[in-house]
């Protein structure tokens, strides 16, 4: 593989070599080397001096040390079940094929690696980097940058302006097609189980089945929209509310999986069947919505795609060329399965 | 940390430095060192000579290279779902309070890593393997051995007598706990949906059913022995079966959580009713055996633990510290839901 950073600068200007940063900075080219590969033998003011020069000049990594560790470094937010794992398979599939091994890394629920991480990342001198959910800091960025380390996001959140690449799916497209599959069988009572609201994937989910609603003429109401966190309780909760109104929903769309079989056991405590007495749709389509009773109809997100479309971004861009698109939108697509039917007529 | 393998060889003598063995072997100091560092470029037959003089007289890793890179490696025979991410889950605890990354490799299927995986992992040079279910050949564990990288087991097979160190569970315990559970609830119609005959954790599930059985003094139906291979089609099958019989079983004991799934689905399809009509009790307590309606009753395999168990033995031997025990075997325990209750008087 070549490095990716012998191209120039934002600035224009061809990068430095490690013997003109050295230069630049007063001091020898293996601390330089040492500062470039993330060893920390280094004091602190000198790797600052180093970093910066190389912020400011860009690097041009010499070929010999161009050759970067056999791995792809993969970084989660949270290892959680088995949407974490059709996600370590996705990436796991493309690095198999191109014999690389995946470093698994998680940020314990933090947004941004924290101290340590990038140093830890220069010094394994990764392939690349995909994360999930997480972002980096402008400084991380640069440090990776200027090693010429790519860096791609998998982006179930749905942000689509994002400063790296990034693979995402059709969240907006998934909750218009959940939300008509269940007026076409009848419904109108539909009540939806959101993700967070800060959370972009969950708004687009929202604003399908909102707009499914409208084109379909059914008015929305605010008593059958329940905030969920994507955890299996909102999903209870939301279920435990709304099946006890006198209008009560015949129907819900749950934004994930986990929510919909919180939904199916709310049913199962108020004596209500599935689906002959609520309907439910989920979303994800993990294993755990084919293992339900009955199994469960929901939107899949093509999740293990999404992470092998980011690790072969990853080894586009650290052969140095350039990528047909910078954000990729794979779809989502309703699977029907057994949890829907038409509401029973009064 | 210091390396593992200044200790004297299995003969006693002590183990030769890269000079001696450059010398030895008629080759430069780097060629070894190329060799014991897994790289490509050294002919084949230079490798095998160093290899083997390796073997015959050991290997004295200098101080200044026995700096290991921060990583674990962990390898699974087949990354599958829950299971999978309990271990992953663990081994990450550890890693991650040790300041190690975790790299992850799949062998498809595969139960001994093929050529090059020991040349990858010489090259990342790991504070240690991990290894779910799979073994190596001689030659993989001395190449291991002689570049003092511990190597050890996390074993749900349930094979006592491995060569490595080795976490495994109380199969057997749980097998005689999940049968005494449901013989104390009323039930003598017990069937059991077992795992593949070969697998030793399985067979002493198997055998913990037929001692609670025989100190009941209820006999064991062959009947109601269904071999499954601990997927959820097994169950389902068994349950199909066994349920369809004149003198039905009141009561399954399957011997993984997705066989007990199965079970349900049977029961579901039957339209007999989990618990009032049958019992269930399934083994692992994953994730689904609490989404289940109704919740699962189950035996819990401490996953996560044994891993993160097996984690700390590489630590251990990575710092040339003896280990308290080569062979470790987690407590499994009976953890009681909604899916048992007492049989239905006839």
């Amino acid at each position: 593989m070549t490095s990716a950073t012998t191209e120039p600068t934002a600035a224009g200007r061809r990068s430095k070599t490690i013997t003109e940063i050295a230069e630049l900075a007063g001091v020898s080219v293996p601390t330089v080397s040492k500062v470039v590969n993330g060893r920390v033998d280094v004091a602190p003011e000198t790797r600052a001096l180093v970093e910066s020069l190389i912020r400011q000049h860009g690097f041009h990594r010499p070929k010999k040390r161009a050759a970067s560790a056999d791995i792809i470094e993969l970084v989660f937010h949270e290892l959680e079940g088995a949407y974490a794992m059709e996600v370590i398979k996705g990436v796991e599939q493309v690095a198999w094929d191109n014999q690389l091994s995946v470093v698994l890394s998680e940020l314990r629920g933090r947004h941004t690696p924290g101290k340590g991480w990038v140093e830890g990342v220069l010094r394994r001198r990764p392939a690349g980097v995909i994360s999930v959910f997480s972002g980096l800091d402008s400084g991380q960025r640069e440090q990776l940058h200027s090693r010429g380390i790519p860096f791609v996001l998998v982006d179930p959140t749905g942000e689509p302006d994002h400063q790296f690449p990034s693979v995402g799916a059709t969240n907006w497209n998934g909750g218009l097609a959940a939300t008509r599959h269940l007026l076409e069988l009848g419904h109108r009572r539909i009540a939806i189980v959101t993700g967070p609201a800060g959370v972009l994937s969950s708004r687009a989910r929202f604003d399908g089945y909102r707009a499914a609603m409208d084109a379909a003429g059914v008015p929305v109401d605010p008593a059958l929209v329940y905030e969920g966190d994507f955890h299996l309780q909102d999903g209870l909760a939301a279920g435990r509310k709304l099946l006890k109104l006198k209008d009560r929903p015949t129907a819900f769309f749950a934004c994930n999986d986990l929510q919909a079989i919180g939904v199916y056991q709310a049913a199962h405590e108020a004596g209500l069947r599935v689906p002959t007495e609520v309907s439910v749709v989920g979303f994800d389509d993990l294993p755990p919505a084919q293992w339900a009773i009955p199994a469960m109809t929901t939107i899949r997100q093509p999740l293990r795609r999404m992470a092998a479309a980011a690790a072969s971004m990853v080894i586009t861009l650290r052969k140095g060329d350039p990528l047909p698109q910078h954000r990729l939108e794979l779809v989502t697509e309703l699977v029907v399965r057994e949890s829907t039917a038409p509401p029973i007529k009064p």
